[in-house]
């Protein structure tokens, strides 16, 4: 089966926005073994949407529109839809009540042209939308399948995933489940050279590859009758995912490692702070990304100068006289320092050289030393970059948080 | 004139990237004045390519392509558009001779495939590429103009706007240059109130306004027979621009606050440190996002716990007492308290509740208290906000860049 989609929106023609629903929509469809050809874009404009409806008709199994669901006049897209599929239109009274009741929790007025958005095809499958006010919904009509879904990303993302793609998956029979495996310290190319030959043998469940800046993924989707039948597909396949990979894999389904330290931390009833040189105060803005952040993390020193460094975390002038700021010594005292003087279980120190610029003597750009003190003692990673500014404190901050989440790991 | 864009790439029917090439482009056509009706994806399949080319062929006057210009096989879309519009392919010589230098300044052999690269329609006008190794170019044939670039985001952006965008504007006769007006402190759509009548009424220089977290501005465009011409059509625009909006204009050109407080302290030769709480080290982070920040950036603690507040900063436990940690007392005693501690010129407090959740008695999440101090005093801003954690801490972190831009201001 192969899929197109359509993008309805001047804002995305002229710029303003850019069309991530597609990209979102795209890799769903992928995952359920649904080739997409065609996505195409187009205005708040009736002929040239119908066109490319027309168009699409003839060459897809499927065809998925995003926005124009809305209650105004330019909201054209079902209507449109309706007329080319030679569908009727109907007001859905559960559609109309869920609208109502959404005003009525932001004790706001309901105006008359929000009822258009109650207004659906006859007979189609409908989609609620827990996360805004238009419906979404479905059909089959001529020999296609036809998905209809808000535009806005926080809307159209969680309904692709919580009710297009378990709708497209039961016409592939059944229901789909997936799971996400967290990889930090691998790169991308060596984890598919790892699992290629898996990706390429694995028709149910599928793996997907995806990268994120100085972090990878592994998404094992299944296809199955029930739920229960999709997960005990995955289970092996993750189980064989992580023999593969070992202690690189960070976690399941926890999306990021500030997440799984700050689980770890509090589950053990530990403390952390940290100081912090080249990273400039990154390390602690992502720990304290996570609410409740103030449940283990007591703070943190960014130490841009020497001066600071030796007045608030005690690193000694002989330190940074014989070995420079940048070293594995000064990031040890650091870590010991900050651990001391926050009185904490854990302690981070951080020092480098983020480039451009600023090179000292025989310490190229993009070194960095990452030291974590703790009752048991100091151990000290030293990392180098070349991939710029951003990636290089964006990397000494990752390398942190993973030291701290394998110390938790032994402690377990 | 209107034109249509055609991506080409599977990766981006697969969802592994997302199309931000369309937005940049079509927000540059929009600053011409060329409308885009269609945009359309398609992958590295020659049949369904051809098929898409024709159709653009039939309904636009003008056809940008990104992507497929690589030197690989699956790269077709040049090869493509001159079988389309009967174009015979040459080799460029310059074109090859940049991709060698290319090649030769990484050290690495250039494989012959690449060659391909050099190869382009007869008669067209090259865009040579500064960024990557393939060209981009342009023709014009039966009717239509034909625009090729690269698909790599940090190719095709610098290209479209320095060679694409002069072409495309030669065709409407002339050149064009744009500016950016860079706002803190007013909301995109209060922007648009006041500058509706000059955003209708002016049709070169053009004004269009652009959103982004937290801040806005407006792009003043002009379009003339030489650059000189199109400046002077410009400034008087500018000053119409600053003159609604007033001192919440904080740049011209320079894209981030952070820059702007950099630069100043830097001309000045004044220093910086900052005490954070609620935003846990964002501000010290986005400091030092700059390049070269050691010059006027001392440091700073997050003082994520009251016991740090007092033990580091010197906040009173009677203030503390008395009045919470979210409070303006506690901001002030922060500011106050980091400045002495770092020996700064200035200091900077941030205190507040971001949530969610941690919420204290009276005082509602989204409150932020973020104060600066210098010798000539201590000023206090209160800040409130519903728009969830994030947002809230980065608008901190903003408003407190903000309060220092206009303590620069007023040195001046």
């Amino acid at each position: 089966m192969n899929a197109e989609l359509i993008a309805v929106g001047t804002e995305i023609l002229l710029g303003d926005i850019v069309n991530t629903d597609a990209q979102v929509i795209s890799r769903g469809l992928a995952e359920l073994g649904i080739g997409v050809y065609y996505q195409t874009v187009v205005g708040d404009n009736p002929e040239r949407l119908r066109a490319a409806i027309c168009q699409a008709k003839k060459r897809a199994d499927i065809i998925i529109t995003t926005g124009g669901l809305g209650p105004t006049l330019d909201d054209l897209t079902k209507e449109t839809l309706a007329a080319v599929f030679e569908k009727k239109m109907e007001l859905d009274e559960a559609s109309l009540a869920k609208i109502k009741e959404f005003f009525a929790r932001l004790g706001r007025e309901m105006t008359a042209n929000n009822e258009k958005q109650a207004m659906l095809p006859v007979g189609c499958t409908v989609f609620q939308n827990d996360w805004g006010t238009a419906p979404g919904c479905a059909f089959e009509a001529q020999g296609v399948q036809v998905v209809m879904l808000p535009g806005p990303p926080r809307e159209c993302e969680p309904m692709f995933r919580h009710c297009a793609m378990p709708y497209l998956a039961k016409l592939c029979g059944g229901t789909i489940v997936s799971h996400n495996l967290h990889i930090f310290g691998m790169g991308e190319s060596e984890m598919e050279a790892k699992l290629f030959d898996l990706m390429e043998e694995s028709a149910n469940p599928t793996l997907a590859p995806y990268a994120k800046e100085n972090e990878c993924l592994v998404r094992v989707t299944a296809r199955a009758e029930t739920a229960q039948e999709a997960e005990a597909l995955i289970a092996p396949m993750l189980d064989k995912v992580r023999a593969r990979l070992g202690d690189v894999v960070y976690s399941l389904d926890v999306p990021s490692l500030e997440q799984v330290v700050a689980d770890g931390f509090l589950a053990e009833n530990l403390t952390l702070s940290v100081a912090e040189s080249c990273t400039g105060g990154l390390l602690s803005k992502r720990v304290t990304d996570i609410p409740g952040a103030s449940g283990f993390y007591k703070g943190g020193v960014c130490s841009y100068c020497n001066e600071i460094k030796v007045k608030l975390l005690g690193v000694k002038e002989e330190t940074l006289a014989s070995y420079t700021a940048v070293s594995e010594q000064t990031a040890r005292e650091m870590a010991e320092g900050v651990r001391r003087v926050f009185d904490t279980d854990y302690g981070v120190g951080i020092t480098g050289l983020a480039g451009p610029g600023g090179g000292l003597d025989d310490i190229p750009e993009g070194t960095v030393f990452v030291a974590v003190s703790s009752a048991s003692g100091t151990v000290v990673r030293a990392l180098t970059s070349a991939l710029g500014r951003s990636r290089v404190r964006n990397g000494a901050a990752s390398n942190a948080l993973d030291m701290l989440r394998r110390e938790i790991l032994e402690k377990k």
